[in-house]
């Protein structure tokens, strides 16, 4: 069954057949993969000029997959051909039949296996695994180069966003200077709630898991896993370096305060955990963390689930992209965004592709990614201080003498009765361990009753 | 001169001699265009697996050019060779060692004549010209097709915004619902402006002019046509039809009053410039007026020179790209990713690259653009009216009878001793012929005082 009805095309391509898929994985993701392809098989082939037909469907739960399949029959998706359904997925990576395998299985055990294997078996692999690349990247983009196939992953950062294309693509006239990323939607909508209703992180993240925005075992977002996962991704594609997921510094949300949203606010700033990637003169920062952004700043005002990513580069300035970064059909949009691009690339030279990471693999750069100590940022500090004269005096001294500017200052007014407030201050940029050795020594005044809290903050200019 | 030092590539691209440019036009854009690409040669060269050179520059202001051209002697941007500086443009779209011409000149006149002899002459086309594509793109295009070369235009939409990109080829898996985007800097800093200070438009005008953000001659932006150019092209690329500019309905921002920004903000909207081209079952909207939004979306706090556009896809959901829509660098960074892009292709079959607009030429629907009359929106409406009882209801009447709900009314106090009042309504979403009827019966009013204003207003959700 043909897809639309026109006679002769002016393009070759259109005359070839289907694109044959295998798709490994049918939870949320890859069903709604296989819904959309179905459902806009149309609109697809009359931009990709041929049909993308999926051709067999691999999962251990062979009755799930069985019924996707037969929800869909007769759908121009499969073509007329029936699909096959298996819960063998090597079988489907093997299968000479097969142009590209999809793989949305996730994680880094048997994933990392089969779409190794595809790759052997000269098959192009589309893939919204961040943390199979961000950790063994570059021994797939190896591999793939040498068989000269091409590895897609757009869905792996910032679900339907077209994040990866526009840094790889659309920015390539530019040095790129740095990226500040909301990247994880649960975290997101965490801290939203956290703001909107005074909540605890803990309260918050209760409710998000009844609603199903936090999984059951919430460690991978609110540890800042997954958004450092997302990040070494764009880190490598905007600096032409090797994903380097084992450097990266990661820090969540889960110790985060009420508090300190509140102060934050009342200074003019929302607290977001970002991935934050910059350029240095020697290396390349590489980091994810709760971080005060002026509110005035439009990523400072994506709220809930919502995904963006902020792009500086040297000649287009700010940037920013936004959409929904999880989730069935946005992921699946990147999927299949990706699948129109390899359809496009079938025939062509691999050495005019689009480079896996952005840069021709033998013009990779070696600027190291720095330890956290080096990395330039200002401060939000809040110290629980006696009630007594000087206090603020003696901290302000440490600062200058560490040459640590202060940008601004909160005192609470102590509670009637209470003999201790809070102090909060906002540093300008300075190296981390420089702001390291002044907290030392504060948190060392005997005025100063308890640890420092220390959030980093980004201006984002 | 080599740009980078690394062996034989893995890449065969990369053991190609460098592209050909020749640049036509060194205005803003133009001389924006030859900087970046000198300064950024090294990064862009990584990504592109080989040099980009510009081999010869063409303007009618010889001087201007020769002196730009001296400014970089020695860059590898002319990797070593002289670029030759001209002022016939002819000449440089016949030579044959050309292999890409860059447009910069503007306009439809000698641009169009340039175009379509470099195309004619197996000549790839990079432009950044909106006007001339959304009036005689789809005979550059057919000319391109016809040659087998590709005509690369994201430069003409939201200058170093990718949103071309974004459109065909980030979200191919998508049926388009619709696009709303500021895309014209010049009236966006006015409304800006207009709303922070209170002033009126002749002022806040007078005072863009003063500070470069506006022409001497303003009417293609204030009018509201420079917008309703890209529009065009996004219209044609979201859904796959011909470039249709002629049809498009446009509305500048020249008669709109402070009072009205003021009341919309009351009422939790502010006022932009927005392009709109929205999918209906019968047809297409595409169109360009001041519009209502609500306050709370992302897009409604884009202010001053800035450009985004909200694209909604099926399953995607909603997107947001931003970032600057002119100006020499940024509409730069749009013209050398065109440049890299196009690099790479020049190798590929035709029939597998990127369609012009992202649907194939065969494939395109024959969905009319419909007229303004049959466009789908919600409105504001001021009214001024005697102060009197039953005006209220007579006007509520009215529009109830031709079944258009009203979401809020404001009406204000008269000031003392005063006989005249100003009653604002937004309706629900109605159709536009409706509402015209409706306004004709209650401008009829002996009670209303003078001529409705009426400002479209889209939810955007």
């Amino acid at each position: 069954m043909t897809v639309f009805a026109g006679g002769a095309s002016a393009f070759g391509a259109s005359r070839l057949g289907p694109v044959r898929v295998g798709l490994l994985g049918i939870g949320t993701v890859g069903a709604g993969t296989f819904n959309v392809l179905a459902r806009n098989q149309h609109e697809i082939t009359r931009r990709a000029g041929r049909g993308i037909e999926i051709a067999a469907v691999a999962d251990l739960d062979i009755a799930r997959a069985r019924e996707l399949v037969a929800a869909h029959k007769g759908d121009a998706v499969n073509n007329g051909d029936p699909v096959r359904v298996t819960d063998d997925a090597l079988s489907v990576v093997r299968d000479p039949s097969i142009d590209v395998v999809v793989e949305l299985i996730g994680g880094y055990g048997i994933a990392l296996k089969l779409v190794l294997e595809a790759i052997a078996h000269g098959k192009h692999v589309v893939t919204a695994n961040k943390a199979l690349l961000a950790v063994h990247g570059n021994e797939i983009f190896a591999a793939a180069r040498e068989k000269g196939v091409m590895v897609a992953f757009e869905a792996a950062v910032a679900g339907g966003i077209p994040i990866i294309k526009a840094l790889r693509e659309g920015l390539t006239a530019n040095r790129i200077d740095w990226i500040a990323g909301i990247i994880n939607g649960t975290t997101n909508f965490i801290l939203s709630e956290m703001r909107d209703k005074g909540s605890s992180f803990e309260a918050v993240l209760k409710e998000a898991q009844q609603l199903g925005y936090a999984e059951a075992d919430p460690t991978f977002d609110i540890e800042g896993i997954d958004a450092a996962h997302k990040v070494t991704i764009m880190s490598a594609i905007a600096f032409g370096i090797p994903v380097q997921f084992e450097r990266a510094h990661v820090e969540g949300i889960s110790s985060l305060q009420a508090t300190d949203i509140r102060y934050a606010e009342q200074l003019g700033y929302r607290i977001k955990l970002l991935g934050i990637t910059r350029r240095r003169e020697h290396g390349i920062e590489l980091r994810v963390h709760p971080t005060l952004i002026p509110t005035r700043r439009l990523i400072a005002n994506v709220e809930g689930a919502m995904n963006a990513v902020w792009v500086k580069g040297d000649a287009v300035g700010h940037t920013m992209y936004y959409g929904k970064g999880a989730g069935a059909e946005p992921t699946a949009s990147a999927v299949i965004a990706d699948l129109v691009d390899v359809t496009r690339t079938l025939t062509v030279d691999p050495g005019n592709r689009v480079p896996h990471l952005a840069f021709q693999a033998d013009a990779m750069a070696d600027l190291p990614i720095l330890p956290i100590s080096e990395v330039e940022s200002a401060y939000y500090l809040r110290l629980r201080v006696a009630d007594e004269p000087g206090v603020l005096a003696d901290i302000t001294r440490i600062l200058a003498d560490a040459q640590i500017s202060i940008d601004a200052v909160l005192q609470r007014e102590p509670a009637e009765g209470e003999h201790q407030t809070d102090i909060i201050l906002l540093t300008h940029v300075t190296i981390e361990k420089q702001c390291d050795q002044a907290i030392a020594r504060i948190e060392a005044l005997p005025t100063v009753v308890s640890k420092a809290t220390r959030i980093r903050l980004e201006d984002l200019n």
